[in-house]
C-alpha cells in the first residue's frame, strides 16, 4: 500500500496532494554543498529566475573553478563576496552573462503570498521555496534580497557578472532587488557563512591581505557527490498548507507572551525558512 | 584657541555646533565591553529608554555576575540568549525588573525620521543613535529589534526579566517591539556575536550540551577598564546633517550602479551605524 501511495503522489505531480506536503526534497542537480572551514553549506539554485547565471555557475562549479578560492570582500550586516577576485579588477577569461534582475510572471508560478503591499514591493511572498516579489501592473517577479540570498556580484554595466558571487549576511538590502541577479539562496547552515571573516567598511569590505581570507574549500554540485557521502536536503514546501498556517500564525500573534499585539504585517524576510538534511 | 574651543562646545550641550559633530563618544558609563573567544563586542547601553534594566544590568556586570556564563540559546537568523539560564528555569536569587517595552515620547528627545509610515510603526528613526519607532498619536516611543539590538529575556509575565539577555543576530524580529525590553545596542563587533554556537530549532535553539555553549569570558563597564587598554568608542551622531544627508542618499539612489531605481523608502534596521574604535 505505501508503494501504491508514493507512486499516484508522484505521478500526481502538482496535485493538491503533493501541495499539502510539508517539505519537499531539493533537486540535487541544482543544490550545491559549499566546504566552508567553519562547516558544509547548502545552497539551492534557481533556474527559474535566472536560467543563464545558474547554467554558468553550474558550469564553473562542475569545473572545480571555485575550489580554494576565498571570500575576498565581507561586509558584516551586508555581504559575503568570493570567488577569482574578477569582481574587482582581476582578470578574467570567463564569459559576461546577461542580466537576470526580474522575469516575467507566469501563471505557472505559484505565488504564497506574504504582505501586500510591502514597502519595497507591490507584494512580497514565496515562489517554490524562494522569498520573492511581484509587479502585477508590469508583470514581473524578482528575487529578494534576504538573508541567506546568493546573487551575482557585477560592475557598473547590468551584463557583467562573471563568477564572483555574494551572499547576503545582514538586514536584508532590498534595494538591491532587481539590480542583481539572485540566483539561489542558503537552505542550510548559514551560520557557518557568518563565520567569515569581516573586511572594513573603510576598504568597503575587501580585505587586502589574501591570507586573512576565508577560504572556499569547495563547490560541489549534490547530484556530483558520491551516494555514501550525500545528504538528501529537504526544504519547506512554501504553497502548502501549512507554511501558509504559519505565515497567519506569524501574522497574528495570540500567544500569552505577547502583550502588544504586533501589527498584522510580515517581512518576507524574517520568515523561518531553513531547511534540513536527511540522512 | 582650539581649547577655547573645545571649552564652548562643552558648555553649548545640544547646541548646533554639536550637531554637527558626525561622530560620537560614547559614555564610559554606559559602554559594556563583552569578551568572547572570537574578539571583544562593545555594546552601548540606553538609560533613556530602559532606566531600571540598565541600572540592575550595571550592577550585574559590576558584580562579575556575567563572567564565564555563556549563550546558551541561539538560534541563527534571530537571537543569541546568554547568561545563567534562569529564563530557561535555572533558579536565581536576583530580583525581577519591571518591563520597560517602551516610553512616553519627550520633546527633550531628538527623533532623526527615517521612514514614515513603516509597514510596523507609523514612524521609524533613530534617536541619540539607536534606531526607534514612535507613535505621536498615543505619544509612545520605542527602541526597535533591529540586528545589534540587545534585550533583557522574560517569562510569559511581563515583568520577570532578571538576568538573561539576547542579542538580535538575524533579520529584524520586529513583532518583538514593545514585547520586550530593549535597553542596548551592539556598536563594535557583531562579528563575533554572529561566531557564537547554534542550537537547533526543534529545541528552540536551546544547546543541551554546556561544553557546546560559547563562553561569556566577561562583560565590564568601559569605565572600569584601566585606562592603557580603554579604547574610545565613537558612534555616528544620529542627530547630525551628515547622518541625514548619508539616509537621503541612501533614500535616494543615483549612483550608475542603479539601473532600476529603488522606492524611496528606507528600512531603519539596514542603515549602516556601527561605531568605531579610537586608540
Amino acid at each position: 500500500m505505501a508503494v501504491l501511495a508514493v507512486l499516484l503522489l508522484a505521478l500526481a505531480g502538482g496535485s493538491a496532494q503533493a501541495a499539502e506536503a510539508e517539505w519537499r526534497a531539493t533537486d540535487p542537480d541544482s543544490t550545491v554543498v559549499m566546504q566552508l572551514d567553519a562547516g558544509d553549506v547548502i545552497i539551492e539554485l534557481n533556474a527559474a529566475f535566472a536560467p543563464a547565471t545558474v547554467a554558468q555557475f553550474k558550469r564553473l562549479v562542475r569545473q572545480g573553478f571555485y575550489d580554494n578560492q576565498t571570500f575576498y570582500r565581507v561586509i558584516d550586516g551586508f555581504v559575503a563576496q568570493g570567488g577569482d577576485g574578477s569582481d574587482i579588477g582581476v582578470p578574467s577569461d570567463e564569459p559576461t552573462i546577461k542580466a537576470e534582475f526580474q522575469r516575467d510572471w507566469s501563471d505557472r508560478l505559484q505565488f504564497t503570498v506574504v504582505q501586500k503591499p510591502d514597502l519595497f514591493a507591490p507584494e512580497t511572498g514565496f515562489v517554490d521555496g524562494f522569498a520573492a516579489a511581484r509587479d502585477m501592473q508590469s508583470g514581473k517577479a524578482w528575487l529578494t534580497h534576504c538573508p541567506g540570498a546568493v546573487a551575482m556580484a557585477r560592475g557598473n554595466d547590468p551584463d557583467t557578472s562573471r563568477t564572483d558571487f555574494y551572499v547576503v549576511i545582514g538586514q536584508a538590502p532590498r534595494y538591491l532587488d532587481r539590480n542583481l541577479s539572485v540566483f539561489g539562496r542558503v537552505v542550510f547552515g548559514m551560520e557557518h557563512v557568518q563565520a567569515v571573516r569581516r573586511g572594513v567598511g573603510s576598504a568597503d569590505g575587501v580585505i587586502e591581505d589574501p591570507d586573512e581570507h576565508s577560504v572556499i574549500r569547495s563547490l560541489r554540485l549534490l547530484a556530483d557527490v558520491s551516494t555514501p557521502e550525500r545528504s538528501r536536503v529537504e526544504v519547506r514546501n512554501t504553497n502548502s498548507a501549512a507554511f501558509r498556517d504559519m505565515l497567519d500564525a506569524r501574522r497574528h500573534r495570540e500567544a500569552a507572551f505577547f502583550h502588544h499585539t504586533p501589527p498584522a504585517v510580515l517581512d518576507v524576510c524574517q520568515v523561518p525558512n531553513g531547511g534540513r538534511l536527511v540522512e
